[in-house]
């Protein structure tokens, strides 16, 4: 199985490029390869609801595929969905062999797909590669897991470790290449998630600015619904969709924005909890979202463990003053050996600044 | 001239080798070329009141230098100190010509050494490679120009901006990669200065270990005296210096730490201002000082643009929380356009840190 190791790679990488364009379905590549171990198809599931991988790269094997070997990012579907199982597919393609990196946990599939291609005589091998196809597909994963999206969060600081001036000032800590990083990463996501002292402060239009393969919800959570009457957010909404989450005590202060245009989601809680958010999120399958700030919504994210994954966007700037806004607000932990130590952290260049890029568990 | 520029790059390598060996005296590097162009002769100035650059080049080629060239990272000195002048050396070596990157600022010499050689007959030539050798010896330069040393600030912070935990912990944010090229920074300067906040909160040795090319004298800051009566710098005061900055109002308040062998350096005014402090280490003829916290001492550092060169280590690890102490305290500017736009940004992978490195101006 591990001659096939370069084959499922390659399997991986083509299933990356269905991201921000599959969600909520999974990423999925598949290579077929022919009876000599030569490569005859390839494919990846390119679009929420369109043919699958192994249609795709069987489709392009051919009768070459007889006698071969699919090698798949994930267990094959068994189920009629958008589309007509893909073992129906796997079978008629007369393939010997079919090899896969991670079984699909979706309970219509789960195990369903490989014991039809078992029972069918194929040879079935699972597990190759599975940990790298189980970091790709993370999100997915944790959405069918908890019925929560995978959560990013971003913040851009400078150099001592600020958000904004001790006047509230922001425009501009990171550099041009570094927003355009973040407008591409807003781009593949669901949702941005904000506070209600952002819409406050900033007046941001959350858009995706060139926009990206998909265009996210734009989402403020406000307890009090204290929300300003005229701000870009509000006065977008029927363009690029609105939420804001607030409690039914304040519910009847958003009137305005339900007017003209945007969803008002009212918690019977005195608080707008971020779990309450999330599962309302998970509910309507978004799959990744981004919390963008400030420092009281990303210090609750925080403090709630709910966070995935980290962007932090480092400028080479400093600003001082004991009154700036840190990124993180909230209670923070006590010692040192409490800290959350990111996993798989990367660094990179990013025009003048550093992007510090890593995960709060490893996958 | 611009044929010699390699040349010039590599005296000034030569020159760097002398980096914490030779202060207050400049770092110097000196390559002899013989008649053809061949280098027959190398040197650096290797410690503080050894012999010069010049010197040891001159030595290593001998009688293939006559007729050659002289290439040096600074001009020649034409007077009497801890050695006899360097243009005698040149003179009765018979080199046909002197190329300098830049003149030598200080009183004794700024442009006699220069003069003596163009009087000699010599071909002299000025400024290949300046504006190298300006930042070489930056600190040398604003000794001598300002009686102020060149100020290090470091700090070690967490990925959301903080350097310990809301209950004062900061026991590691770093990891060792980066302690290790802390100790290495420190064992090549003239002092480490802490605030108060400091001494009292870690109890800080502030040696070098292992040693380096140079001792620190750690240097603590406290306008009201109120110091530890126990506490590692105090206790070790007999074997590293130690110098304890205080108002004359609170001097009484350390006779304990002088009795243990500290120096109690005690101002008029009500305050110890952070320019009192360095044009006193500027006396002793000081060249690199470090600042190295906590926020207060930062804080006033980065307020009073004392800074000239910043060292910053960020740990892949979240703490959160709003009380936790941010790397400056002190007023901060009121608007992103006013933040200090750090010059000549290096960021390098400290084991899982990354290490951020830049200068307040450009050199
Ligand atoms: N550099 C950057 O990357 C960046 C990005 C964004 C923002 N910023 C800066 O951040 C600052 C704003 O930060 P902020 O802390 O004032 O505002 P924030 O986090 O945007 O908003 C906090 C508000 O959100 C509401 N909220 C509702 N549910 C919440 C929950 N579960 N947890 C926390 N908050 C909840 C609360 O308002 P209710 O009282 O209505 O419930 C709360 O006051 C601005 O200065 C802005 O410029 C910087
Ligand atoms: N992660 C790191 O890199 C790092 C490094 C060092 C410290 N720390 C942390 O920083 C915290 C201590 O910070 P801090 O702000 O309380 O203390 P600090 O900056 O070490 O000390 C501040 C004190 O210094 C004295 N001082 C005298 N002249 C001053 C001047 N011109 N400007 C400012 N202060 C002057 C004042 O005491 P008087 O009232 O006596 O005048 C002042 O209260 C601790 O929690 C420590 O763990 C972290």
């Amino acid at each position: 199985m591990n001659d096939l190791e370069p084959w499922m790679r390659h399997a991986l990488t083509l299933a990356a490029r269905g991201r921000g364009l599959v969600e909520p379905n999974p990423m999925v590549g598949a290579v077929v390869l022919d009876a000599s171990g030569q490569m005859v198809g390839e494919g990846w599931h390119q679009k929420f609801g369109g043919p699958h991988a192994e249609v795709f790269a069987l489709a392009a094997a051919g009768d070459r595929a007889r006698g071969g070997t699919l090698v798949v990012t994930l267990e094959p579907c068994c189920h009629h969905g958008k589309t007509p199982p893909c073992t129906d597919a796997v079978l008629k393609a007369g393939v010997a062999c079919v090899v896969v990196a991670m079984a699909d946990p979706f309970p219509k599939v789960a195990g369903g797909g490989l014991s039809i291609l078992r029972n069918s005589g194929k040879e079935v091998r699972v597990g190759l590669l599975e940990s790298d196809a189980l970091a790709l597909n993370a999100p997915y994963l944790k959405l069918i897991r908890t019925g929560r999206p995978w959560v990013h969060a971003k913040w851009a600081m400078t150099l001592d470790g600020k958000i904004a001036t001790r006047t509230g000032d922001s425009k501009w800590i990171s550099g041009e290449e570094s927003r355009r990083r973040v407008h591409e990463l807003r781009g593949r996501l669901d949702a941005i998630i904000v506070g209600r002292g952002t819409v406050v402060a900033d007046d941001p239009l959350l858009t995706v600015r060139p926009a990206g393969p998909r265009t996210p919800t734009r989402v403020v959570l406000s307890a009090s619904g204290e929300l300003p009457e005229r701000c870009q957010l509000r006065s977008t909404a029927r363009e690029v969709p609105v939420i804001a989450y607030t409690t039914s005590a304040n519910a009847r202060k958003l009137d305005g924005w339900a007017a003209d245009g945007a969803e008002v989601v009212a918690f019977c809680e005195e608080t707008v909890t971020l779990d309450a958010v999330l599962a309302d999120l998970g509910r309507r399958r978004f799959t990744n979202v981004l919390i963008e700030g400030g420092a009281g919504i990303l210090g609750s994210a925080f403090d709630g463990r709910v966070v995935d994954e980290f962007h932090v966007f480092i400028a080479p700037k400093v600003i001082g003053g004991t009154e700036a806004a840190p990124p993180l607000g909230g209670t923070g932990v006590a010692k040192m050996a409490e800290a959350l130590t990111l996993q798989g952290v990367t660094f990179a260049q990013s025009g003048a600044d550093v992007y510090v890029h890593g995960f709060a568990r490893g996958v």
